[in-house]
């Protein structure tokens, strides 16, 4: 598929993963994506021919959103200051995932109507408890008790933002994220 | 609405909350949930004549299971006791809210789709943290204080809940209420 200079496919994909998580894949039709994208409907037609197509593209966005995320969080220079960015990054976002939702948002929207998508969305949020085990260890835990804090970081912070959408209110995951930042500055290994 | 003799309405109910939960409202046509309740598709309309309906009897079904909960929960002798009641009996369930989901699964389905039903299906959540907030009071906590901690906890579970249903893997929650039993246990007042 050919990729304009232009963002438009860009646009397309974010709108198509707002529309996902808030509508289900039901309703993010031609002409809403149209709407919300502000590109006419043929040509949200052209990029996006399928319910498959809006799927997949909604899971590019998200995804690409978090390996951007996870680039910058990866910059700063030790593990426990990683793994502060990505729950201040949380905290900063969460009156837009109270909005329209998270990749846990996104898996659970397409469980049933697309399961491909729904595994892919799915492993962002698993790439990210890797990444966050690979902090731990680095702060000096073995493999299994960095994937036990990894597992309980990751869920306290993607499962608030799922549960801050549900509720249509971003104070669960706020102070989740603070609560888990003083987690984070109190690890230390015994190891 | 005359309620049979028969559980057939609440049959319907629960077919109804886990048809919503998984696929949206608009996947939960009155075809699929008399399949799914094994009651005629004639009988299903005869109780289930609208959407509004179908979402209606959804969030009724989950509230009602909720305030079972509550109560065999209260019936513990303390309070750490309830809490820790509250989350055996969601690591119990861990496996069928990762196949079906839970009452913040629900509430995010219908948020754009059944704004009302949405909000009633948040305060099943909302509900439970008043609850939890009344057994840190009991431990001994200032409101504040108990607030605080009754909304880690339950944002913990229902946040696990939604994840785990997002991911179709029971291990995030059954996780999260191992960590926040030990929590519990640990709880004591400084007051």
């Amino acid at each position: 598929m050919p990729r304009p200079a232009s963002g438009k496919r860009e646009r397309l994909a974010e709108a198509a993963a707002e529309l996902v998580r808030t509508r289900g894949l039901d309703g993010a039709t031609i002409a809403v994506i149209a709407e919300r994208a502000k590109v006419p409907p043929g040509s949200v037609f052209y990029y996006l021919p399928s319910k498959e197509a809006i799927a997949d593209a909604a899971v590019d966005a998200v995804a690409a959103a978090r390996a951007q995320g996870i680039e910058q969080w990866s910059a700063a220079p030790s593990p426990q200051e990683r793994l502060t960015a990505y729950l201040d990054a949380a905290a900063t976002n969460a009156k837009d995932v109270a909005a329209s939702g998270n990749a846990g948002t996104l898996a659970a929207s397409l469980r049933a109507s697309a399961p491909d998508a729904a595994a892919r969305a799915a492993k962002i949020v698993t790439d990210t408890v890797e990444w966050a085990a690979e902090q731990f260890v680095e702060v000096g835990f073995s493999a299994q008790a960095a994937n036990a804090r990894a597992l309980h970081l990751v869920t306290g912070i993607e499962g608030a933002g799922q549960l801050a959408h549900a509720l249509a209110d971003p104070t669960p995951l706020e102070r989740e994220a603070a609560h888990l930042s003083r987690w984070v500055a109190n690890s230390r290994s015994n190891a």
